[in-house]
């Protein structure tokens, strides 16, 4: 057995190397082209010193260089480390650093944020520049390495061997490097592909950040079923409706809020979108709501649904096409996350690591060979995560009777007031309902009787205002009291990480100054 | 990462502990009733002296014990033999003594067997009696190790480990123990179900033999599928019938000549198939007639062809079911042996292990994480067929210009006549159009001008006289000049190996004494 990540590179060359590969504007890479082009760069990398093992960093924007990275990298014998390009430059520099990335890919928009690494970063050596202008001072050119240096043979990975160190933020403290290993990805994708099977050769719109593992693993799903991928730069809804048409897309990854801005700009009627045939979300919980519309916009279209984490591969359940057909269950089973993966055993548990029977909220756990190696140089947090042989997502949830799993909540979002458990996501989508209230948060804070106290972070929509008493009788209508916010602060914003997540332990930490909890 | 195969039994247990796992008769077992079993006889295996890694063994027909030795084996940490029960004493005998397997279970209609077995086998220590007849002087009764053990935990295996020797006596000299691991079978059966995937939950017919990996591959994957398994004890086509209108059978795998047997049997008409969803077919070449014939008969289901071997775990290719719908190639396509499975690199090389072009015939490799992991105790042959990392098939084929690959025959079969090859299969299928020929075997035998020459080994059809110049004049209608058989002989019957294919090796000997050729 060899997971090599690179077989299915190999595959593509063999199998179809005149089929288009990559394509952004009016550039279309085929197979044999990211084929070539990756092993000269593996070439090239060698040549520069990296050895097996060694991580290569990239800063880009979505776009048909990215793959190149994995798969040069790879092919090189190498570990990609996806750079959050969101993140501040001293960010940047500790996930460079923390990783010991010496050599990193910089793409037009980040030479200025790569010179401004050079002073900050203590391992970067090598910066690779990978646009179409001149290449700035102290830096190799991709197009030159390319020139000057013959395909690579493949250097490959094997099984249990490192393939990417993915930095996340996360919605508490400072980041950690995810170690998934070739298996890990190999398997997690295939397992994909077996719950949510789609046709080889389709064409795949590219919008979700690559630095992300929801759509890197797409990016793998799509290249080992032999598909088109197509790069937008960004997310812009007018231009996911033009490229729908003008490519003939027939797969998207999207987030709920993107699909929501697709289906309500103004272009989408007029645009023809009936080559699409599946579309999967994920990242965050999707309103029913929305689900319905996006649904009736995109009648032929299979939609799936995927939980999990970077930890995890990082899917560990699915809401699958068939799911989303009518059944008498519907209604209940789109709130859900759907039921685990083929590959993935699933449970949910206590504190003392007990498993709860249905219906019952806890620690949403996961086994199989998804889940992560571990947090680069943190075996302490790496112990405490996989402790036991399961990994700990840190999610609160619950199973129903037909073994589907409900998210609820972040286990540390949880609040715990007067003994009962208050999951801000439900108190939130009801606060939200509110027409004065544009965003929320729902927060513990210490209270001398209760122990905590719901709190709500108000964000008032345009010209709105928003009083606690308004806030507190909506609730009482719709939750039980203990759930209802007593107390309020109102914000111009709520403070967002790097992936776009409320950073509650910011909010929570005027509040537990000296009080333990809060900032964790 | 852990591939241990016991984590789909504990996933079934976790996720459908009440469904009806296993059929036979009127005798139903739940995937809770099949857990607690394999768990109580692990720890009886435990309890009689079984370590990590030690084989076990199976004289069986096919039935719900089946399953019950496989993962109670794999629960306990065990490696499974699944002992071919058509072998005679002495073949069985070598197969446990080869491997080293202490640990046999027999089922009723083998006691007499294991019997004989005891005076051969220098091995054999422990065998269980699964019968529910009184049990044999000297066996253990398999029904009081369930009553006096309380189920093991999970000793399972990791990645790497062994999980199965399976002995293939082939078509060539004596068998070899082919060592797969827990990977091999993990990933082949997630392989499968990601080329052409099925519902989960379906009712699967399992006919074919389970010492053979197509049917032990397909048990696999209906219990990652968490599906219901129908056990009949042998193929009776009447019986096929039966049980698909009985239980609502969706799925079966079938050797070519199963089908031809079930769609001709005179009751087709009148038993419902309705709830037949897809059946495989594969270890065997099928006419394209017949093929035809068997979607006409179901039209609702969906065909698959599977190729590979017991090495691949077992499969290579795949000709999809959406291959079999109309298109401009189909009459062509259905010839193929389809496509790579999506884990599996495929080429095609000469002798010295170049690879060849689209349409050039030579030897089958593969390249993947399905290639066993050797031959049991044979270094010299394992090198050999894993040359170059590449598991060489020994058969023979190529690949058209839309990467379907066509088998033409074993390599070892190929008859070399003048310079050119002969397809053995080739020259069969146009010599058994007569009507008055049964069966016909084409082999290569020594002849001095031709070095090879093309001969005929044929058993007549009933009361019929076949000659060689009938035989040359209708090959010469078909087929080129140097292909048609130019001597013939008269058998009654071919003989065949324990898996049903013509010992050509036997057939070839008597001409090739002394001269090298023939019994290789």
């Amino acid at each position: 057995m060899n997971m090599a990540l690179t077989q299915m590179l190999r595959k593509c060359v063999r199998e179809a190397a005149q089929r288009p590969a990559l394509r952004q504007g009016a550039e279309v890479w085929t197979y044999g082209d990211l084929h070539e082009r990756s092993a000269r760069l593996a070439a090239a990398l060698h040549a520069h010193g990296l050895q097996a093992g060694d991580r290569v960093g990239m800063l880009a924007p979505n776009g048909l260089l990215y793959p190149l990275f994995m798969w040069a990298t790879w092919w090189a014998g190498g570990v990609i480390n996806p750079v959050n390009v969101r993140w501040s430059v001293a960010e940047i520099a500790y996930a460079l650093d923390d990783s010991q990335t010496r050599i990193l890919l910089v793409d037009e928009p980040f030479v200025a944020t790569a010179q401004a690494l050079r002073g900050v970063s203590t391992s970067l050596q090598t910066l690779i520049y990978c646009g179409s202008g001149v290449t700035p001072e102290g830096m190799l050119s991709l197009r030159e390495l390319w020139a000057t240096h013959a395909p690579a043979q493949d250097h490959g990975g094997r099984d249990g061997d490192l393939a990417m160190i993915m930095y996340t933020g996360g919605t508490t403290g400072k980041s950690k490097g995810v170690m998934l290993s070739h298996a890990n990805l190999y398997v997690a994708t295939l397992g994909s592909i077996a719950m949510s099977p789609r046709p080889m050769h389709g064409r795949a719109l590219m919008v979700a950040p690559l630095f992300h593992i929801a759509a890197l693993g797409t990016s793998l799903r799509m290249l080992r079923q032999q598909a088109q991928q197509v790069f937008l730069p960004g997310f812009d809804e007018g231009a996911v409706l033009e490229a729908i048409e003008a490519c003939g897309i027939t797969d998207m990854f999207l987030v709920p809020t993107m699909i929501r801005r697709v289906i309500d700009h103004p272009d989408f009627a007029r645009r023809d979108t009936s080559s699409m045939r599946s579309i999967t979300y994920g990242a965050a919980a999707i309103d029913p709501t929305l689900l319905e519309r996006a649904m009736t916009a995109f009648p032929q279209v299979q939609f799936s649904q995927a939980y999990g984490m970077t930890e995890l591969s990082p899917t560990i359940t699915m809401l699958t096409p068939e799911e989303h057909l009518p059944n008498p269950k519907r209604a209940q089973r789109l709130r859900s996350a759907g039921r685990p993966m083929l590959i993935a055993e699933v449970r949910v548990v206590d504190e003392q690591d007990r498993e709860l029977q249905v219906g019952q909220v806890g620690e949403i756990c996961a086994r199989g060979p998804m889940v992560m190696m571990g947090y680069w140089n943190l075996p302490e947090l790496t112990a405490e995560a996989l402790r036991g042989g399961w990994m700990h997502t840190g999610d609160a949830g619950y199973f129903d009777e037909d073994g589907f799993l409900y998210v609820v909540d972040r286990i540390k979002d949880m609040v715990v007031s007067g003994g009962e458990n208050v999951y801000s996501a439900e108190v939130e989508s009801v606060v939200t309902q509110l027409h004065e209230v544009s965003q929320c948060a729902i927060i513990g804070v210490p209270d001398a009787r209760w122990g905590e106290r719901v709190h709500a972070v108000i964000v008032p929509a345009a010209g709105q205002t928003v009083t606690l008493e308004a806030i507190a009788a909506h609730c009482h209508q719709h939750i039980a009291g203990y759930k209802c916010p007593r107390s309020m602060e109102i914000v111009e914003a709520l403070p967002l990480s790097a992936a776009g997540k409320v950073l509650k332990n910011v909010l929570r930490a005027p509040h537990w100054q000296g009080q333990g909890k809060g900032v964790a």
